[in-house]
This record gives structure tokens, C-alpha cells and sequence, in this order.
């Protein structure tokens, strides 16, 4: 593998002209190879309809080239300017709430509008054309960041003709459809498919299957958005390679099939900014505001190689306090540093930094860059300049296949947003919570989409695998290495509906028990279950099994809680850390994956020879790998260091 | 009496024709004799306008009175089909911030759509007609559920103007309507009946009288909209009966009203998912999240005996988890047989379970039934059976009128509603605190209309009797025995205005004393009271009274707190739980109603001869009733078990 | 200064007129001298268009005269009648989600609306005319409550139109508007200003700029409609004054622009409601639940005294209980006069109390007035008599300078609003923190707008002076005397862009450091500062800080806190209470302006030669004035008292 690469992103649109020479230059001297421009360029590019001015994007492609920088090109569908949206307001998207959401920010469309997609097309087609051979390019970014926002899903009359024309194919007869959604229930049928609403602003929740279809058709449209993207560039550029920065914790479309089209996965890490987001604890936000979560990033890193098919990098990294979160932290000194190996740890290819310079004006005036709003360095500057160096000194080994592979299905989130039979079920954080207890046992992960081979793992964990679906799972239901099954797993067939045979569906072919019940369970009403372990219970979700099987543990009122054959443990609840930690070891024991239970918040990650050691405690932390020796730092990590050891006797 | 019935509700339609005859043969062979049929078929049973199709309708009938079983029939007037919506969207229900609410739940129509009271006619004459003398058929439900998913209330254009005719017929010129309202106050004098507007999207909030008058008119909406459903079957039905299943929890429109027209009361019983729903404390939510409040089931018995005046059931009765609520608990075993030992006990002429088959698809796939989606029996079927079997062996004495009554009057809540002068004053939940109080102590209370007749009470109480209406209250005021006045009594006129007396308005009639000013208290500014009791204070709500009387007790800085006379106590303000208990007690014991301070969370109920106790708390308890024998369980009462006692020698 | 006086707020349109000379009699023997009338009385005056009814409104004009009050008259144009609005629709205003505003209440106007201009004048003019030269009428109000109920901004067409007529006038070419909002970020960049839209309902947040541009131009439109109904009424009415009552909390237009068409500002004080609905915590709506928050009223005060250019009182005083709020609390025995009193103590010219009598009808119904509804005076009467008496008997010497002044800044903390970057930084929390540091430290405070004069104070406070604008900020910049800078001072520029160096921008001139990175903090993880005050911490906001001065204080990981050179002090963070006091306590040392440590919730007010000492807590306290005299109450002052000391000898 070439050695990982450091970019950033940059928008010489921002500065005078006169500029570009001194900042590509003080890129290159940072040590800098990847430059990501032309963003957001479209009404620079384009000023009014068919008046196209390349010739500062030509000079700025030139002065980067000039320094020797390589240049990652985009196409700007993401902002399409104001002349473009007053010609053709259809063009907007609406909210589920029927509002028509306005121009004045970005992503201002919807997938479904046939005349953006024209457009889109249109504008695509002509920076493609421009740039295709430009010696300094080396690859391309479709739009920025889908889904963003909330804009997955778009609730204007355009789409209801758009979702209407999908279930006509789907279906092919609307009787078909009335028998999958069950519209007999309620008097729901339609005597056809124009008829068929869009799933929002009903009187009380609509049915599941014409949500799940609403969802699967919203993330298509984004699938084949991309992919007209990639069909005009990938005849004019050849060899250059295509990607997408997606955005973390994002869901509300199909990661892996969108990444089809492209050439490897690219996605946008903003530690501090998610922390303060998504649903971790007070006592978490607390303990890591300043170096996010020890599993966030890794998670995503996990998640986008696999999505990219072995192949990703990081976008856009955080290189100080963000603007968009509810509380905006400095990173710790360091973390950027650490941040930057910890993706390279993980197999990126390069991690590029948003953005160069903070810019003085408009909405994201207090997101930092490398170099402040005056042009002095900002602090994450000298570390991205030593890691730079780092990483130079160190291997470039690739990143082998893991022994352990989670199974991510974003269907399966679907499933459970749409009826989450506990409000306090998020599944997301159901499947993080998982991975999260593997790291900590110092288990490598790889993150998998359903239908991928498994033959190489020893064992397989769906922490949320709701799906019941023969086609999707003939590889995990003929594993021969040990599988874990989480809570929900194949309750529900394609067409949203309870097995025949009930929960969990056709993986009674792998471990015969059914569920009879679930016992949605309030997070203040957790339920004890008897175990070794301090701080074992059951909260949100217990199903109740009907077996011959010995559950591994029961409730304090008897309920059995995981089950066990030869090689399959399935968990029938969302069990508390100390809980799951213990069964995942187990299983990892059976499967004979070596374990390891870390200092609380360091995590280990091989990349080939190579072993990274993180520390996100707030302590140092003596941690030793055996049969290796230190190439970076020392065996004693200091907080917020990184440590790495080599198994080669070289270096 | 006849023995009380269990029944199933049971939707034919959801199943293959070939299914239906076991199905039938297995509702028999546990107990059941009743099933209610076509609540949602309207899709099926009119597919298209005007093209009936009753064939399978009447197969379902004759399979199931093959059975021996007896058919309760629905107009199917929830759900109207998807065809009549695109005809005629005007249909459709508006939301108070204006948004149309639309196809693909249920209850997708407006009350006040005249052209939908056209076609709810004409489906309710034309099943009507088909089933009028089936054999089996021995009674009829009207629609489902009025008012649930916020449906009383529209915004719609079309139910401005029947607002506005309304409000001419109602006061005859625009100038009585102007005085009535006080719309001097704030410019807001009308022209004339067709310038009035809903009460809502108001820069701030909307005249109060305005919104009561929009309140009543939605309510009596509801009245006619039934009464026309009545009027057309009644002819045709002769003998049979006719009622409503009243959603549990349900205060949007008035009852009372409604059920005038029909024959019995039915509401529909959730226990569990109504203490997730509502305002209970957490502690009240861990400690009966699978057995349900003790009070919960038990108020609504008593208020639809006094809706049905005397005559009521549980027309659905939770029997496993349900779906909708924020967590759906699984029932603790013995639950559902606790459930409908306690509804017979309240007087229920039967008890039917909501449904007899869980559905593998559409909105409602995780709400239990008796059987599992796969068909084999759900627990609660065996607890069905046992029930069946037990009721078998009881007798069957008329429920005797209590010696209590408390008056529940809709249009009160709604004024506190409208304007709670303190954000934690929810009416409801001061009426049930009272009804709480007085069945902790043992006592049975009747919950009657505002102008039921009083004569046989020896006390009577009303916890949120606001309207100060002479019209209404005669009885209340001539009323021989002991009455317990809330806070808010007499408060406001049936104009929504202060009484020129001020509160407690015609009260004053009984009782000497004005409220001069009210204090609304945080709850957490609790204020303390001087009592014998522990845990005695006043809290949301202190009113400060003029009077020579001396009051019960005082607050710390010297409020006079509860104030009596020979036979009237005025309680003037929202007492702990506590000191409410001690005025209450004190109050039976004036009016020689016997008090029994009960076990926590035991509660018991006499019906003639027989003397029900059900122990809803952890462990188990042992309570005697004097003179009495058990027939059913033991003194000791196991948690969540049931005993019956006596007052026969014989059985 | 003449003796301030006491008044009241009266309608007569609410009673019949044969009650009015015993109303007006009994006003006058409380001691009210003022009475202001006709405020929402529009539909009274003109029932339908051009058919004016003067004869009652003369004829209550003269019944107050006779009983030798003195008559304050509004403008009605808070309440347009329903006729207007049924024939000019595009009159009401639109909320930010698109809906509009209908008809129901009062302030249904857009500000914008050209239309509702020209009927605003027209009844303006009316009214103006008729009553130029009444000899009882000695002054006037326009409108109410300018931006009550959130009617400042308004979405509307008309106002989208206004709002670009308003850009075109201040950017000439809209190449200039794209520069200044630099819309080249994300594509926004305008072809014209007929393509602006409002800044609601974009996908993400819009442009921080234009948001602020429409913040502008809204406060100026509420100048500009002042502004409108001034022109007219001036040189009719000659030497009367004009006033506006600004509602206590209001913060989205520019009380200073607003009021320098007028003669002298007036607010409406409400301490009860305002401490119940704003951002205090539990504890302090706990402890002052009765008497208001100590700075509370004190703030408004100075902040009027400031707005009105040392002319102020309070048009509305709370009497007694109120509906607005989400508790409304019982004042306190005493507090009205500990309230009137204190206004008095800030320069009041009078108190006016809302409002005469309660009135039995629509939406304030539950809002006390000094009689009650049913005629009998309320608990406030016997309070505002005594009062009148004690005022009498004390002199009324001139409120003098203070030493310290605050500055206020509306746009500054529009800034803060619009880009919080901390969820938990509210801008007017901040500044009223400052104020209340400053008052615990018996230090008087005016209160001043950005451009004030600032050579008499020999301490300036900036808590919240976000602007970076030499224009706006000379005064302060040259300022000779001590200088207290607050974080974010400085840090943005009239553009709503970062000043090119940096934060604190043009105070670099004053003090040599640079703020390089924003720290938000969550409440609940502070960060320690090594201090010897206990509980010093800052939360919520921290800076990092480039300069070579050293800090006051560091943060327990290092970071400075608190930077001073001879004259300035800037304080980079969100200080503790604690912290913040010990840091203004120093920065008046260096001032010299005297401080005392006050007993907790004891305030002082100096007022020429008289001291006022306000008892907020719930125990008397003992506070001494040097060289003074107790004039009223005594030395001990018992919880909600008052006493007055005077440097005279004589009284």
C-alpha cells in the first residue's frame, strides 16, 4: 500500500486570487498532498444559466498543481444557485410536515425532482468535461454530505409521483401491494397507485410497510443521484477514482449502495461535534468533550471500509471547535494528531482536514481550520506537521481482514425506527453499543454490509439484523463460525410484516427458539438479572422465548435471557455493558478470538504489523503488546497519546 | 342480572375464509359467547361507490353463530375507504395548526363535513338494513373510538361555517354572542356570525369563551354525528342494543351526551399502556408497569356505569403487550384475569378481549391477542379460560348504587383547560386523585353526570365542578347530604366570565365564602400545612378565601386551608395525597359512609352480595371483610391475585 | 422633579357608564392621579369604517376630568377591529413556519404591512384630533407593547417585499449585499435583490448575516411605525408628552431607536410573571416566587431610565396575581409597594398600575386588578394608599449619574441569538448577571445605549458588547476611566463577519490580546479556576486568549482567566457568580467606586439624597447607610420592606 496521504479542503473562491500562491504553498509545506476544491462552486461556475467562468477554477487547479498538490475535484450539485431554483421551484424539497423548505442555505433540493436531476446532470457533465484530464486531478467527490440536514427524504407532490411510479414497479398490481402492507387493516386499500399517499401527515402513525417503502424508494433516489453522477464522469476521467464524503452517524439511506458506483468511501469526522449530538450519556459528554468518543471515529472508519470495499479516507477531519453542535469544544491538545492515526490505524488511505482557513463570514464562521481567521496557524497546524512526519517514519502495511465481523444493515434501522415499540430503543445506538463492547475486549472489527461473504470470520455478530430475509442472509445462516444475534433479530419479513413462524424468522433454522413476547422495559425500570457480573440487567427491550434450550442467565423473576447451541448465542434483550461485555467475550472465547479487557477508554488497533494504542482516559496508561516494540512513543501513553508497535524486529 | 359475558373482538376480514370456522370453534371452546365483527371493513364491504359486497360478510355472520357465538356488528364509519377521500376531499380533517390531515391510518374525517355525514349514513343504513334481524346479531357498535388521535377538534374551512351556525343558532344576534364573550375586551367585537374564526393559529391565546363554545360545538358534533348513526339503525334493529366503545382516557367531548342515544356504555381498557400515557409519577410507572394503576381501570368502570346510567362493558381489554404506547410492558401473569374480575366487579356486562388473533402486518403487528401471530394460544388464553370457568361459578348480583357519588362534568375539564392559571393543574388528574383517595379508603363511589340525581347519596363530591350553572346544579345544591366542593367550584359562569360574586359562585348558596385571589403554586414551591398528618401541604394551586368560618387547617404563613359548615366542606386548593386522604375520610365519616384505610395498593370493590379485593401491589396481602365468607381465592391475596367474598351463607 | 405620582390603567368600555364617576372618585381618593385610557378601545371608537363614535369616549374623558385626574390616552393601533381585517387580509402577520396569524386576540399586524400603515395612521389621526386639546390629557401612548407575543418579525410577502426594498436602500447594488453577507460560501450569491428571501424555513441554518439584516430591518420597521403615529400626534398635541410602555423582556427591536421619537419611556412590570417565564433557576423561582427576583424590576428600571434619556416610569404595575404565566403567585403582603417604591427609588416619574378592576371576561380574566371583579377593592388597594401617603411625605429629589455604566446593546445580542455557538449562552442572561454582580455590590448602575456618552462614569461595563464597530464604539474606545469587557466583546463586525484581527477586533486599541478559539462549554461539565473564592469556575464559554499579558486568574489546566492592563479588564469567559463578583468587585476598586458586600437578596438604591433599602430575602436584615438617617421603616428591614435613609439632616 502507497503510504497513507494528508489533505484538506479548500475554497480558493474565498480568497483573492493573489492569495493562492502563498497558502498552496504553506499546504505543501505542512506536508499536505491532497487538496479537495470546488465544493460548493456552482453560481462561481456558473453565474447565470449557460454563462460558465472556468477560468479561476483553472487558475486555482494550476496553482495548486504548481505546488505540487494533488487536487480532488467536486461536483457542486450540493448548492445549486438562486437563478437555478427561481426558474423551477419544484425543485425545493418539503418536510414532512408539508413546509416547503427554502432557499439560503444548502442541499435546497430534492433527490426525486426529475428536472434537478436534470440539472444536476447538466452541470456534472460540464465540470467533468473540463476537468477530466487535468493532470493535477487525481479524484472526484459527488455533491457533499447526502442526506444531510434531514434531506433524504422529501415529502412534495413531485415525489409522491416519483414514489407512486416505484411501487408500480415493485408491485406491478396494486393488489399486490394492498396484501404486502396489509391495507385490509383499517380499510387502507387503494384502488390504485396513483392513489397512494405519501406516509406523512397522517391522523395517527401510518403503516409500516408504506413507510419502509417510503424509505427504501428515498434511498434509491439517492443511490441513482450518485450514480448518474458517476455514469458522466467515469467515461471522461478514466483512471481517476470517484467518492462520496458521507456524513457520521448518518442513516437515512443505504451507505453500502450508494458506495457501489464509487471507487472507495470517503467520510466526515467530527469527533467533538457528534459527541455533543447523538445520545451519549452526560457522564460521557463530560469525560470526552474534548477527544470524543473512543469508539465514534473507530466505528466509522470500520463502517466506511467496508462500505468502500476495503478502500476509504476521511473527508473532512475536525481540526478544532465546530460551529453546529449545542456546545462547540477546543479539542485537547493532541487530538487532531490522535484523530489523524487513528483513521491511518484503521486502513484510511488519506485524511484530509476541513479546511484550510476559517473563513471570516457567513454560517460557518466559527468552524476552525488549520489557519485562523487572520491567516496565522491554528494550533491543529504544528500537529498536523508532526503527524505528517509520523507517518512518514512508520510502515504502510495494509489493513487485514479482522477475525470478527459486525453486521450493519441500514433496513434494519429502518425497521426499527419506524416502530420502535420502546421509545428509548434507538438502534443505532443499539448496534454502536455492541461494537463498543468488542473494542473494549480489544477485539478488531470489521463493519459488513448483509449480503457480504463471512467466510473468513470466526465469528459474526448482527447486534441489529431485524430483517428476515432467506435471500440477504444465506451467507450468515450457513456460517460455519460462531454467529451472535441481538434483540429483534429477524422479526420482521421485507414486506414488514411478523414471521409465520415468528421472531427470530429463518434464523430458527440456526437456533431453535421462538419469541413469544417483548417486554418494552423504561430506562428507570430495569430489570436484574442474575449474573457474576455487578451491573447486570435488562433495560428497554426483554423478549420473552419459548425453548428448550438453558438460557446462559435469567431475570430475577425467571425469564431466560441469552441462549446458546453450538455456534449460535442469541441475545434476547438489550442487556446492560457489564452484561453484554461478558456474553460478547464468551462468544469470542467459543470462537477462539483472543480478548483482551483494556484500561477503561484506551483502545487497541493492528494494521498489519503495525499496533496503535490510544488513549482517550484522562490519565496515562501503561499498555504493553506482546511480542512487539515500540516505533512510536512509549509503552506508558499519555492522555490523549497514541503509542505504536511493530511486530517486525526492524523498526 | 344474566352472568356476565366475555367476548373477542374479531376481525374476519384479516384471515382466509377457510381459517374462520376453527377460529370460531376455538373462541367457544375457552368461554367466549360474544364477538364483535366489521369495526374497519368498510374497504371490504364497498370497494368501489356503490358496489356492495356482503357475501363474505355474511359467511363470517353464519360461521360464527354456527359457533353459538353472538355477533355485536359496527358501522364501519372509522374508516372510510380511500375511493370516497379522492371523491370528496373536503372529507378530510384539518389540524389545529392548519395542516390537513390525511389518508392512511384511520379516523381520517371530519366530524363537521356534511358531506361526510352523508356518507356515514349511507353506510350505516346499508349494513344497517343487510343485518337488522340477523339472528346473531344481538347488539351494534357505532364507528370507533370518537375522538381518538385528537379527532374532535377540526380546522377545517367547512367546520368554520358550521361553527359560525352554530353560534347564530345558539345566540340568535352577533351582538348577544359579543356580550357573552367580553369582546370589548381587546377590540375584538364580531360583525356579524359569518366574521368569526376558529380559535386557533391566534397571535396569542384566543378569547377563553371562544374556545368553550368551539369545545362544546365539537362536542356536540360528536352527539349528532352518533345520534344520526342511532336514528338510522334503531328502526331497523329493534331489540337490539346499540352502544360506543369510549376510548379510555378520553375527555374531548362529552360522554354523557353521547351515549344519551344509545343503550350501554363499553370503553376500551388499556391498563398498561395508559399508565405510560399519562401523568403518573415515575415511581407509579416502575412500580405498576405490568399490573396498571390500581384506580385506573376501576374509574372507568365507575364512569361508564354512570355514562351507560347503569348499563356498561369492556368492549376491548388489553390482553398482552400492546403497541402504542411510548413503552408497552408485557401484563404481569394474572393480569388479564385480575382485569376482568375487577370490570365485572365494577358492574360490566361483559368483558371482551381486543382481538382474538395478533395481525403479522400493518400498524397494530406488536399489540397482542389471544393468539399468537403463528396461532397457538398467547398466555392470556389460558387465563381467559380460568376466568370463564370462575365467573361461571359466582353469582350474579346487580351492582347496588354507592353511597358516594362524584360528579364528573366534561365542560369543567374543558374550562380548566382552556385556561389553567397554573401550567400543573390537568383537571383530570384532580378528579382521579379524589376518586384515588376515596377508594384507598375503602370506599365505592358512583361517577355521575352534572345533573344526575342525588337523592340516594349520602355524599356526594366534586373535585372539578367549575361551571357555576344554576340550571345544571339544582340537585347539587339542594342536595340533603354531605357534599365536598373542590377548588375552581362555581368558578365561572357557562359564559366562561367570574361570577359578580366571585367563586364559588352559586355555591355560595351552601357555603359562605369568596375566593378573593388564587395562588399558583410550582410544584416544586410546595406550601405546608399545620395538620396531625405527615406530608400535608398544598401545592399547584391556594385559593385565598373570604369567609367567618374557621378553616381545617392552615399553611405555615396562615392561609385557612379546607372550610365546612353543617354539610358542605369547600376544599380550596390541590391538596398532598396525604391530607386530601384525611378531608376525604373526614367527610365519609360525617355522612356515616364506613371508611377502611387499605393496604397500599389494595383495593376493594362490592357488587351486591359479593365483596371483590385485588391486590395490585408486590406482595401478598391479607385482608377479611366482617361477615363474609371467601368464595373465590383466599384472605391472603397473592400479588396481582383476586379474592371474592360472600355476604351468603350458601356460596 | 415634581413629586412622582401614581396611576392606573382603566377601560372604561369594560362597565356601564353610570359606574364611572364612583370609579373615577374612588381612584382619586387611593391617591391615583393618572389614568390611562382608550388603549384597545379601536372597535369602540370606529365600529365600522368611517363611522367614528367619539360621544363615549368624551364623555369618560370628562368624567376622569372632573375627578381631577389626569388622563394618559393611547393609540388603539394594537388591536385593529375585525372589519379592518376582513378587508384587508394581508394585514396579518405570517410566524417563521409559514402560517399566519389570525384573528382572535390582539397585535394581529405586520409591521411591514404598507397597508396597515396607512390605517394606523388614519385612527392616529383621528384620535389625535379629537382629543389634541382635552385640558385633562397629559400625555399619550402609542400602541402597546411594541414585539409582544413575537410580533416583530414577520414572514410574510408584503414583508419579504419591504425587506428588499430595505436591502436595495442600504446596499445600492446587490454585489454588495453578496460581499457583505459573503454569499459566495455555499452558493448563495443573489442575482438581484428581488431574489432575496426571508431567512425562515431554510434547509439549515440561513446565513448569519442576513439574518441580521432582517433583524435590523425589522426593529426598524417598529421605529418607523412609532415613529409615524409621533408625527402625527406632535404637532397637535404640542407640549404633552408622548410614550410608548415597553414590555419588560423584550428584546427584538431597539428600545433606544424607538424611544427617540418620544419624550420619555415607560415599561410594564410584572416581577412575578417575568420571574416564573425567563431563565432563573428553580431555587430563585423558589425563594423570590412573591416578591420578584432583587434585580428583576431594578434592571428595567435603569434600563428605561436609559432608553428614556432620564425620563421614565412604569405604565403597568402588577398588583396582584396575573394569568399570563405558566404560575401566577399571590404577591407577597407588601410587595406592590416594595415595588412601587422601588421604581421611584430608579427615577420613576410615576407608577401605574394595571389595572383598575378585574374584569370578569375574556383572556385576562384571571389578571387582578386593584379592585376585584366584584367591586370590592383587592389586597393591592390599602397597599397603593399607603404608599401614596409615604411618597408624599418624602422628598423627590432628582436621580443623579451613577459612576457605573452598562452598556446595552439590542443588536449585539441579536449577534449572540443568532449564532449562540453555546445553546446555553443567552446574551440578555449574561448581561443581566453582570448587572446583578454589580447590584449585590451596592453599586448603582446606569444602564446606556452603545452611543451614549460615557465621560461622567469611571466605570463602563460591557457585558455583551459584540459589535465591532468604530463607528458605534468611540466613546467607549477613548474612554478614560476603567473599562470592563465581557466575552465576545468586539468579536463580530456590522456584517455579522470576524474582524480580520480577530476578537475583541477594534479593542485591540484598548488592550493587547487576541482571541484565537471558543471554548463552549455544557453547563454541567465547568471548568475549575484556581481562585480563592469558592466555587470559582467558568461554564458555557471560555477563550483562549493570545497575549502577553499575564492573566488574573488560570483555569486548572492552564488557560488564563481574566486579562487587565491600566484601564481595561477583559474577561474571556462565563464566569461564576462567584468569580464574577470577586472580578467586578476588583475592577470598581480600581475605579474607585465604592462597594459593600450586601446581606443576600438586600439591595440598595440611592436616589439624590435619599437611600433606599429593599428586603428581598425571607428574614429581616439589619443595614446601616453611613451619615444617614433612617427616614422611613427602620434600620431592620423585615422581609418585602422597605426603608428610606436621607443625607439630610432635616428629614
Amino acid at each position: 500500500m502507497t503510504a497513507p496521504q494528508l489533505g484538506v479542503c479548500y475554497y480558493p473562491e474565498h480568497w483573492p486570487e493573489s492569495a493562492w500562491p502563498a497558502q498552496a504553498s504553506a499546504m505543501a509545506a505542512l506536508g499536505i498532498r491532497l487538496v479537495r476544491i470546488a465544493e460548493f462552486a456552482w453560481s462561481r461556475i456558473e453565474p447565470q444559466r449557460d454563462q460558465f467562468d472556468w477560468a479561476w477554477l483553472d487558475r486555482a487547479c494550476d496553482t495548486l498543481a504548481d505546488a505540487g498538490l494533488s487536487i480532488i475535484l467536486c461536483t457542486p450539485s450540493a448548492c445549486p444557485p438562486k437563478w437555478l431554483l427561481d426558474e423551477w421551484p419544484e425543485v425545493y424539497p418539503v418536510d414532512a410536515s408539508g413546509q416547503r423548505r427554502g432557499f439560503g442555505s444548502r442541499r435546497h433540493y430534492s433527490f426525486s425532482s426529475q428536472r434537478y436531476r436534470y440539472e444536476m446532470r447538466r452541470i456534472t457533465e460540464a465540470i467533468g468535461t473540463r476537468y477530466a484530464q487535468h493532470p493535477a486531478v487525481v479524484g472526484w467527490q459527488t455533491d457533499n454530505e447526502y442526506g444531510c440536514h434531514e434531506t433524504t427524504r422529501c415529502y412534495s407532490d413531485g415525489t409522491r409521483t416519483a414514489f407512486q411510479n416505484w411501487l408500480r414497479t415493485k408491485y406491478g398490481h396494486v393488489d399486490q401491494l394492498n396484501a404486502a402492507w396489509g391495507t385490509v387493516f383499517w380499510s387502507q386499500e387503494y384502488p390504485a397507485f396513483s392513489a397512494v399517499e405519501l406516509p406523512n401527515n397522517t391522523v395517527t402513525e401510518a403503516n409500516p410497510a408504506h413507510w419502509l417503502d417510503f424509505m427504501r424508494f428515498s434511498s434509491e433516489a439517492v443511490v441513482e443521484f450518485n450514480a448518474e453522477q458517476v455514469d458522466i464522469l467515469r467515461p471522461r476521467i478514466r483512471a481517476r477514482w470517484i467518492t462520496h464524503n458521507f456524513m457520521g452517524g448518518s442513516l437515512d439511506f443505504d451507505h453500502f449502495a450508494v458506495c457501489k458506483a464509487l471507487d472507495l468511501a470517503t467520510w466526515d469526522s467530527y469527533p467533538l461535534g457528534f459527541l455533543d449530538q447523538f445520545w451519549f450519556s452526560s457522564a460521557d459528554k463530560r469525560r470526552f468533550r474534548q477527544l470524543g468518543h473512543p469508539d465514534w471515529s473507530a466505528f466509522h472508519h470500520d463502517l466506511y471500509y467496508g462500505v468502500g470495499r476495503g478502500r476509504f479516507g476521511v473527508m473532512e477531519q475536525q481540526p478544532g471547535p465546530v460551529n453546529w453542535a449545542q456546545h462547540n469544544a477546543v479539542p485537547q491538545p493532541g487530538a487532531v494528531r490522535l484523530w489523524t492515526h487513528e483513521a491511518i490505524a484503521h486502513g484510511a488511505e488519506f485524511v484530509s482536514y476541513f479546511r484550510w482557513r476559517q473563513l471570516p463570514f457567513a454560517q460557518e464562521q466559527m468552524h476552525a481550520g488549520l489557519m485562523r481567521v487572520d491567516g496565522a496557524p491554528a494550533p491543529a497546524a504544528a500537529e498536523v506537521a508532526a503527524t505528517a512526519q509520523e507517518i512518514e517514519q512508520l510502515d504502510s502495511p495494509e489493513r487485514a481482514a479482522s477475525s470478527v465481523a459486525l453486521v450493519f444493515d441500514y433496513a434494519s434501522l429502518w425497521l426499527c425506527q419506524i416502530q420502535p415499540q420502546a421509545d428509548s430503543y434507538d438502534p443505532f445506538e443499539c448496534v454502536f453499543t455492541w461494537y463498543s463492547a468488542l473494542r473494549a475486549l480489544g477485539v478488531d472489527v470489521d463493519i459488513v454490509a448483509p449480503e457480504a461473504a463471512l467466510d473468513d470470520y470466526a465469528l459474526v455478530v448482527l447486534p441489529c439484523g431485524v430483517q428476515s430475509d432467506a435471500k440477504l442472509h444465506d451467507t450468515q445462516l450457513l456460517h460455519t463460525g460462531q454467529v451472535v444475534l441481538g434483540p429483534r433479530s429477524g422479526s420482521k419479513t421485507p414486506d414488514y410484516q411478523i414471521p409465520a413462524n415468528l421472531a427470530p424468522g429463518i434464523w430458527q433454522q440456526r437456533i431453535a427458539l421462538k419469541v413469544t413476547a417483548v417486554d418494552s422495559v423504561r430506562v428507570d425500570s430495569p430489570i436484574d438479572v442474575v449474573a457474576d457480573q455487578e451491573d447486570a440487567f435488562v433495560a428497554r427491550w426483554l423478549e420473552h422465548v419459548d425453548t428448550d434450550l438453558d438460557p446462559l442467565y435469567r431475570t430475577v423473576d425467571g425469564h431466560g435471557v441469552c441462549f446458546e447451541n453450538a455456534n449460535t448465542l442469541y441475545v434476547n434483550g438489550w442487556l446492560s455493558d457489564a452484561l453484554l461485555q461478558a456474553v460478547l467475550e464468551r462468544a469470542c472465547a467459543r470462537a477462539d478470538v483472543s480478548t483482551r479487557r483494556l484500561p477503561d477508554a484506551v483502545r487497541i488497533r493492528t494494521r498489519g504489523h503495525l499496533h496503535y494504542v490510544f488513549n482517550f482516559s484522562a490519565a496515562p496508561e501503561l499498555v504493553r503488546i506482546d511480542g512487539a516494540h515500540c516505533v512510536l512513543g512509549s509503552p506508558t501513553v499519555g492522555a490523549g497519546d497514541v503509542a505504536v508497535w511493530s511486530d517486525h524486529a526492524d523498526r
